[in-house]
């Protein structure tokens, strides 16, 4: 089946920057067949009329922990709150049945705000594998390695065997995208830091985990080794091409050397990171030291939306306000590095992140009827600056179209919101007990 | 007529901080009748059904140039555009046909996202006037006094008798309430920062500017006088408690006590303070010192969109991130901002910011039925870290239902955009000349 979208603004995120004012794009499941300005000479079974609407590549959120939807909204304001009731919450309350319903709610949300592409980490990580595999977005999914009692594993480190089951089940999958996924610097010790990386080496697939986010984190490792959390990684062999260090707010100059050096990633999650107050990430510096960026919005704990609007504003926004210039990173270079940016995080810039002829359909129709849209001098800018989750109109993954007029269409929105709700009953209770700290 | 609104979650945003968690409101033109929890006693002619909605009073926005529409996504990211091209392109192309379409587009885009009340000021404010008039918001509307040539005045300084006019035509108005509004502590000379505040005086109006905006304004006035622009105007006698200071990012701590003190208002404007990369303003020093605070998007040029959510989050990330604290401001502390806040700035607290018998009928219902509003566990955090101008359904200002289910009532926007659009004829002629710096 092909289809056919006309009359849209076509911004092709290519590495020309190529932009089509009266465009159009043909593409099928197996990907972009046409993209060019004015009528399309070839035969199509599906026209969209793009109602002089902004098509973009999807948009790819490179740090997420979506199963986590039955925490938003809770405590908020509350500092610790991590370990003061997230974990104990969370070992008490998750279960698989819980994470999937609320990894299917996510993803519909996901969808809806014009993401197409997620990196999840969390637990039972196979239910977040199938509820991404059905309902039709990309994912890359990551088992938690910690080295704690967790809600899937009793031994600490339990993560790592359940992340290589993952990793045999999925690989090879079109869609689902398995990795691996220690939680932090300072919550895996070396030894299993290096083991995780060495498995993700085994099996040729990404490598994520928090880093220089803390500042517990930060003075452990200065007291400990007498060097950053980089530094650290580097030194222990885990930094590297695969390597997607989230966070990084308290990187410092040399640390962005050895990023750069080492072809390491960068998940940058600005949103989750000043919400909590913990600092702004140089992501101006690291990208004038060539080092790869990606965005992403953190789970919605901790980043509330998903979608990567909310973002774009406050990367803009803490960007231009920590180097004091209003011309430091321009809505396109934003847009960039939610598209072909989050695309060559995960390695898969072949693949997604542009509008280019053999790429995957991973598209998003925003309208620009809405009164926050006009005029519109400056697509890139309106994205920025104007736009919200509610002006994304349609989005394909894989030639495939999951939401038309706002709306989801293979998925009812309200049986996945009372199916989640009811799967919280055991969760709710165990929260009532933290009632003080919210 | 008499309206009852059920079966919603009832921020009164009170003194006490009353909350209503299956409450009604019933209410008619000239005022709020009941509010409390479960049924209401007394009858209604109309019954709205909150759905277990958010009621909120009415948004607040205590500063902004709502007739800028036309310049939105014009340039953002270009440095020091205010006189590069908004001070020539605004002296060329508006007019008051423009000012007047664009500000009925504007209310239009006010009202949808739920703010109730604008503190508005710009040129040929008559218009404004006008327009704020005629499509129901409420309005505080204040001439620009600048001196240079402007739009509406050949004479340096000519807004001050327009000023004049504009009080007298409108004072004593049930929703229109003019003020004055020199343009900034830079560019009007002390004498004509004073008249134009004896203006204020004489009319018991409220008085507003921009203070300690920008780095050569900060220069200026050191060099100059040797003192910060807060420090002069409290010496040339203009603070006290009809101004509202707008901005105000380099508040030092002396000033802070000076605004403290003399009972200014500040207009925090976070979103277009840091897009233009000028920095942070200081809010929290200032909410210790008992300076009353007001929130303001600034125009769609600065700021883009003219709705609060989008300030909300940008004030919780900054001033958390700025004091690196977590639980700095947290979400009902800034929900305050925007309503009760808001009515302070305004001098306007006895009528409007708050859901209380005997206060104007100013509501707003958000919805808790799309993706991004579950669950919710705290009101106050979903509407500042989850919520978006789309989460709007229904609006009253006094009394009056201007949007349900999300859409204006009286008024139709295509049209409204399609009369800007070719009221914009001219200025998109003049704007071209300015290619090169969008």
């Amino acid at each position: 089946m092909r289809t056919l979208i006309e009359k849209a603004t076509i911004l092709t995120m290519d590495n020309g920057g190529r932009l089509y004012l009266d465009g159009h794009v043909l593409f099928d499941e197996n990907g972009i067949l046409a993209v060019g300005s004015g009528a399309c000479s070839q035969d199509a079974d599906i026209r969209v009329d793009g109602r002089q609407g902004i098509l973009m590549p999807g948009m790819i959120n490179v740090h997420s922990h979506i199963p986590m939807i039955p925490f938003r909204s809770m405590g908020d304001d509350c500092p610790d709150r991590l370990r003061r009731f997230l974990f104990p919450l969370e070992l008490e309350a998750m279960t698989p049945d819980l994470v999937y319903a609320a990894a299917r709610y996510a993803a519909c949300e996901l969808l809806l705000s014009g993401v197409t592409s997620i990196l999840d980490m969390y637990y039972f990580e196979d239910q977040v594998a199938r509820a991404c595999e059905e309902t039709g977005i990309r994912a890359w999914v990551g088992e938690t390695v910690i080295g704690q009692e967790t809600c899937d594993s009793k031994t600490p480190y339990g993560g790592l065997p359940l992340c290589e089951e993952l990793i045999r089940k999925w690989q090879g999958h079109k869609r689902i995208h398995p990795l691996v996924a220690p939680h932090a610097t300072n919550t895996s010790s070396p030894q299993m830091l290096k083991a995780a990386y060495d498995l993700s080496v085994k099996y040729q697939v990404p490598y994520t985990l928090h880093v220089s986010e803390m500042d517990y984190e930060m003075s452990y490792f200065k007291e400990q080794y007498g060097k950053t959390p980089i530094a650290f990684l580097h030194d222990l062999g885990v930094l590297g091409e695969r390597t997607i260090a989230v966070h990084c707010i308290h990187a410092t100059g040399p640390d962005i050397r050895l990023l750069a050096d080492t072809g390491t990633k960068v998940a940058h999650c600005i949103g989750a990171n000043t919400k909590a107050g913990k600092g702004i990430c140089p992501a101006l510096d690291m990208r004038k030291a060539g080092v790869g960026i990606g965005i992403g919005s953190d789970g919605p704990s901790s980043g509330n939306t998903m979608d990567l609007f909310t973002q774009f504003k406050m990367i803009a926004s803490f960007q231009k306000t920590k180097y004091r210039d209003r011309s430091a990173f321009p809505a396109r270079e934003i847009v960039e590095l939610g598209t072909m940016g989050g695309a060559r995080v995960l390695g898969a810039e072949d693949e997604i992140g542009s509008i280019e002829i053999g790429k995957q359909a991973d598209l998003v129709l925003l309208e620009t009827k809405s009164v926050n849209m006009f005029p519109l001098y400056n697509p890139y800018s309106a994205i920025v600056y104007s736009a919200n989750a509610s002006n994304v109109d349609s989005v394909w993954v894989q030639g495939r179209q999951l939401v038309r007029g706002g709306r989801l269409m293979e998925m009812d929105l309200q049986t996945e919101r009372d199916r989640l709700w009811a799967e919280m009953k055991e969760f709710r209770n165990c929260a009532d007990k933290y009632q003080d700290m919210l």
